[in-house]
Order: C-alpha cells, then sequence, then structure tokens
C-alpha cells in the first residue's frame, strides 16, 4: 500500500518495541502490549501510508494477546463492523525481536526515535531526504520510558525529539507517533474538491 | 503558561465535544468521556503550550467523572506519585457547554476541525497566521463522528483536515489533536546543548 501511495520513494515500516525498554529510573525492563496503543499506531500507521507495524515482544503470551486482537478485527466479526479498523490493523506483524522486523524484509535503515536528543541525530530535513534515498526504513519507538541502550546502539540514526513550547517532554508514544509520521510524510494539501459547505 | 512560551502570540485553548455530535450515520448523539481522550489530550496540549483543556458534556455524571479523574491526578495521589501527569491534568476544565468554555475567558475566536473539508476553511499558513493575530483562539474537536451542524455552524473558521497518503480518514481524535497542535504550535529545531550520547 505505502508503495502505491509514495511513488518514487522507499518503503517505511513502523515497530514498537516492549522489550528491552527501560522505566523510569533507567532499568531494563519488558512492558505490557496494550490494546489502545495497536489500535491508535495501526490507524496513523495506515493514514500515513506505513507497510507495517511490528508489535515487538518476546512474552508468549503477550504475542498472543496481540494476535487475538488483530484477529477479531482482520479476519473476525469486528472488521465486518468496522471495515475502517480492518483496513488499519491488517498492518500489524507481532514479532518476537527486533531482528524478526528487520528480516521480515529486505535489507532496511533503522531509524530510532527518543524523547532525548541525541548527539548524531538527523534534523527533520535530513529524515526526510532519507526516505527519498533509502529503499526501506523502520521507525523503532520505545514502550514505556524508552528503548533500552542495547536496542539503542544498533540504530543508524534518531529523529529529533519532538519540540513543543517549553520543556514539557511526556507525550505519550500513540501521539509521539502520530506527529512523527506527519512530519515526515503528512501532507499540508488538501484538494479543494468535494469540499463541503458548512450547514447554516 | 501558553503566554510565556508564546511571546507575541495570543492564547490557544482546546475544546473536546462530546455533546452535540453525530454518529456514522450522522445523526446527532451525545458520547461517552474516555479516561484516555483526557490524559492524551491533556499531555499533548501541556507539550504543545495550550492553556486550558475544555471538556464538553451536558450529562452529570459524565461532569463528575471528569471532576473525579483531574483530582486524582492534580489534588490526589496521582499526582504525588507522578507530577508530569498532574502537570498536564491540571489544563483540563470540565464544562457544560461551548458556552461555558467560551465565556469563561475574552472574547475568542471559534475554529473548528473537521475530518472532512469544508468551503470556507483555512489554509495551514493562514491558520499559522491567526496565530499571530488573534488574542484567543478555542480549538474545537469533535468526538464520535465529529461535530454535529449546530456547533459547526458557530465556527469562525475551520482548520483543513490532515492529509496523510491515500484516502484513509480513520485517525483517532487524540492522534488528530497531537497533529494539529504540533503543526501549529510545533517546532522543527531542538536545541545542541545537552545531547546524549548514544551508548555503545
Amino acid at each position: 500500500m505505502s508503495e502505491e501511495n509514495r511513488p518514487g520513494a522507499g518503503i517505511v515500516d513502523l515497530a514498537l518495541v516492549h522489550y528491552p525498554v527501560v522505566n523510569r529510573r533507567g532499568e531494563e525492563i519488558g512492558s505490557a502490549v496494550t490494546n489502545l496503543d495497536i489500535h491508535d499506531i495501526a490507524r496513523a500507521a495506515r493514514t500515513f501510508g506505513v507497510r507495517r507495524f511490528y508489535i515487538i515482544t518476546p512474552y508468549d503470551s503477550q504475542l498472543e494477546l496481540v494476535r487475538e486482537i488483530v484477529a477479531h478485527w482482520v479476519t473476525g466479526v469486528g472488521g465486518d463492523h468496522n471495515p475502517d479498523r480492518r483496513e488499519a490493523l491488517s498492518l500489524v506483524r507481532p514479532v518476537r525481536s527486533l531482528d524478526d522486523a528487520v528480516v521480515a524484509g529486505d535489507e532496511c535503515l533503522l531509524v530510532g526515535t527518543s524523547a532525548v536528543a541525541t548527539e548524531d541525530g538527523l534534523s527533520w530535513s535530513g529524515a526526510g531526504q532519507l526516505l527519498e534515498d533509502i529503499r526501506r526504513i523502520l521507525l523503532v519507538f520505545g514502550t514505556a520510558s524508552g528503548l533500552a541502550p542495547e536496542v539503542m546502539a544498533r540504530m543508524d540514526h534518531f529523529l529529533p525529539p519532538i519540540a513543543g513550547r517549553g520543556d514539557y517532554n511526556h507525550l505519550p508514544v500513540r501521539s509521539a507517533v502520530a506527529i512523527i509520521l506527519d512530519r515526515l510524510l503528512g501532507s499540508r494539501e488538501y484538494p479543494v474538491s468535494g469540499r463541503k459547505k458548512i450547514p447554516v
């Protein structure tokens, strides 16, 4: 889908890491999968032409939970009732590790995200250029308080943190994904045809 | 807070309407307040320097629910445990109607949002200019399938819909709020000082 929607540009995939991530004290943990992250991030991914949304957790019960949720919406009654949700959830791929997300396709560039600025971070325009030049990019997001050091060390590049107004730096990962996909893939143009008259 | 953070520009407030909105068939309904919308939208609002986040519902039980959630995080134990959440939730103001959000401050310009393009919608650059020129703007978002016609008819302006790649147009309101605040108020610059070295 992303290929049709993005002529001349590469494939963008997205990964949400539940292990290894860190808690507020910087300790390595595994976080729980949440139904909400799956839905919200899948809908944003579908909106912006992302090809696949990998949910990374090594825990069997969590992988099974993701599969059940996805099945309900993609092949089950959820999708009959709400085809838009089927379309979004069909992007979801539960996998055990980052390696499984990487080898699931061609070679790809790993682009990490962090709420903390990194020394060799990309600029937003540099990131936009990468999207033009590279065949496949995997955008990697962490849950909890972010990606563990061993995952960060594997990234080829990092996006800059999202700067708002002031120093409050506590966006939900769902919101960060939406904003980052919009910054990288969104359009500020909107077709004038089919505009609706405001009711008076 | 927004005034300190946005020198030379006006105040931006945000309203999330639960009644009157429409369902998928275009029928007027009242939707239920969700804990998640309160948290995610308050965190995005705080990130981007929004002054107040009005939650609009005419139902007593729903107003009481919002007050209880906010109290838990602002004056209760939730905020002791998580001061970042206190800071975000302290922007929330549960009110009965759009009128209550409007008269709660100075005169203000009502700027509506919709997933459907409107005939006299602003451009994104036009919206940015409004933020420079106008003393107070209230950004109005609808839950369910969007604002009811009677609310739309009261808006002074409309923002364009968020265009992704292709025609999928089903973002959660939480994600739409995050993207719109970023488009209007976000910065693509990020201070180089304090950058963290990636662990190797």
